[in-house]
């Protein structure tokens, strides 16, 4: 039987701020990044998302970023990859603690915003990433951009022992070369709703995406990256777990298969 | 033989910002309460300290504070017990984090500044430290104060089945209840090296202080707190370990012999 | 004809944390606390909420708090008075110096949160504001609690020299006393739409109020603190307005007729 | 008679973190240039280091830097031209505000760390600080760095009608462009005191500077950049004050005759 991950960003409030439908969307995922404190997420915020993974089967994940509450983690912060490789190990060691107080193992880490996108070019900062979770436990997955963006880090991930799993974004349009159409051009985040769900079945049960200029491109991908944030990406993210389920993949946290 | 542990607040530096001499004070002690970060410390500082400590075959501590980098943890900020017990198993679980990385285990907990002298008073500030050290893992020791003004952390760490220590300050002067004299008092503050030393073999060979009206005090304590902030600081520790030497009790890591 | 100020906390959003709604309450109101930037608010909010008020007529206030964007600013971080001097001046001038960019003049100062009701009963902190603002120009309004509550607060700005602007809130019960009745008690926050409207028309129109033992209290008020943080409370912001304009009373900024 | 001015950093301690030896050096120079919150400095910090200023006869400058305590503005953050805008006028702000509370006027602004050196390039950069200004009071001078470097800055800062200020770097070998070493290449900082006294004086009274290959160049400047951070650079600053006195060259804060 197929099988594939939803993933889903969770745990990104901090003190009186709420954001994102934690409570409605983690009842359609399988694994949730949570964020560390950094970018997003406070101890509060932290201990209550993992709780609600727990108590909804789903994997729990890090969800490390830049040390930038006011850029949300959506921007650079310059840092060599020492620094780097230490504010993931921080992050993510509290995660961890609030993970083990919880009765939980932590299944992965995928960095967030401008850490995870770096690693798109940067071989160091994919490095500090993989040399983060190995020096904590090498059993954790590292999540990763599947397709072309994704080598670096995929190879970074590799060399440091890591079992990897590779994710697909269906509300994304892709370029030929299996990259994400940036952001600038049009059409590069696809709105309509029946369209990214008919693009989660197919990366999901056929492990392929049709790219912006119409090619088929092949995705090897574990897990598809799903949004919480309002009532109607929570209506996707139904969707496509009702969908998958009709063509018979199964929905399963990434730890369980990888 | 007899044995203690000398324990120094290490570890406080941030970013830019240095503090304390800790190459110089960490040849002479046996356990180092290293800062998470809230109310000093930093990734890189927390790390390089841990590093050292292994190095000079320190033990490690958690030194968790307030979340207040500006007030350096001196200064209450209002929270609820589980907001607090979550504080502190962040900050503890990031540097476990490091001591995972850095091949040690975390030998103790000590809490900094106004979270260390409000459990003297506020059980529930005892109990939310107690509490997190117990979810992380019960084999860390609690470090408390010693004598009366302990005994509601002792309490609550027994309750949790924690392994305690206690300590006592050789450059504090104790009122007659084994309290310290405040620092508002005149004298509360002993600057005189050669008595400090005095002291810190008395406490350490028969267990036992000089209260501020001659009474003689027994203090049951396991551990010195001595401080590695400036030359004259770390000149005294080095004297009062020459002098437990010269008195034949030997200076050991809590972890050893508790 | 009689006249009254309209209050309202805004600009709290942060980064990527969007808190009330701005743009709908400041059509209905006629004065605005912004934060700025220590419990809530940041440079971009802080000018955005500015020309905000600055296109809809709408006093512009400084609503500075406690150091604690975690806490939201309603938790008390010790502090001297002096030091909370120092707060109110950098807050207080960051916010001036985007009323300058705007072209606008700062109408008033409220504090926020605890910083706000610690006042009540501390005159340290009453006086603490009352300086803060005098320091920087003694022709801005310090806005503080009406009532027996107020009259620490009242004192303290009118001992520098400062004009005064008092505010009731027709959301909270009063005791007889005139303070407000504590959260901790039932019905002390109003959650009936027509009785708050009505409460608020009443201040407005007679200066008195009901207190929750059915004793009517006089009130010499010069605001009204209502609330835009989500459609509900909008909704009773619009009635009020409506409400007492059928009641001839005029609705202005306080700066104009203070 | 010839005239220059002195600046160097100042107020850069942060709550219990000492940085600088600002009494001591405050007696040699004629502006400071004060940190403002961001990347160092804190209300109590910025109040005492401009009464010190004031006290000393010393020009009252703002230092605003990028949002990041941990990095001390010394790397970048990134940002868009209206953030770096907003940033600046709200630290400036901030700063003007402890101005008019201990009764001084801003004489200048310049920036701090990678904000400062990233105007070099970035004219998105050059012109927020040049608006930030401008939007505040024009009458306050813009202090950028001399020579090539400078230019795009010092275009800038005249498009705003801003009356500006050039600084050279004594302890800093130039290129023969005019631009500085960079710190990478050897012998890019002067570590020999009587060389930098020397290149001072030179730089103050006759404007050149000789360049690492020999070559000597013109450098316009208003000021020279000094450092107060040990007890050698203090020492460096008071041989520059008194060699320049034996040279005829006087010493004022820039405002005085620019």
């Amino acid at each position: 039987m197929k099988v594939i991950d939803l993933n889903c960003d969770m745990g990104e409030s901090f003190g009186n701020y709420k954001l994102g439908l934690d409570e409605e969307a983690i009842k359609h995922i399988s694994s949730a990044n949570i964020a560390c404190g950094f970018h997003a997420g406070d101890p509060m915020v932290m201990e209550k998302t993992i709780l609600l993974a727990k108590e909804n089967h789903v994997g729990v994940g890090a969800h490390p970023g830049y040390p930038d509450l006011l850029g949300f983690g959506r921007r650079t912060v310059e840092a060599t990859k020492h620094e780097l490789t230490n504010y993931i190990i921080y992050q993510v060691g509290a995660l961890m603690a609030f993970c083990k107080a919880c009765g939980v193992k932590l299944q992965h880490v995928k960095t967030h915003g401008k850490l995870y996108s770096n690693a798109w070019e940067n071989e160091d900062i994919a490095k500090a990433t993989a040399e983060a979770i190995a020096k904590l436990d090498a059993s954790i997955i590292y999540l990763v951009m599947g397709g072309s963006k994704g080598e670096i880090a995929l190879r970074a991930g590799k060399e440091m022992g890591l079992k990897m799993a590779r994710e697909a974004f269906p509300d994304r349009a892709y370029l030929p070369t299996g990259a994400l159409t940036p952001r600038s051009q049009p059409g590069a985040v696809i709105k309509d709703a029946a369209v990214v769900v008919e693009r989660a079945v197919r990366m999901a049960s056929e492990k392929k995406v049709v790219a912006i200029d119409g090619t088929v491109i092949d995705l090897q991908i574990d897990t598809i990256c799903v949004h919480g944030d309002n009532p109607s990406a929570v209506e996707i993210v139904k969707k496509i777990k009702s969908e998958l389920a009709r063509e018979g993949v199964e929905i399963k946290p990434m730890g369980t298969f990888l």
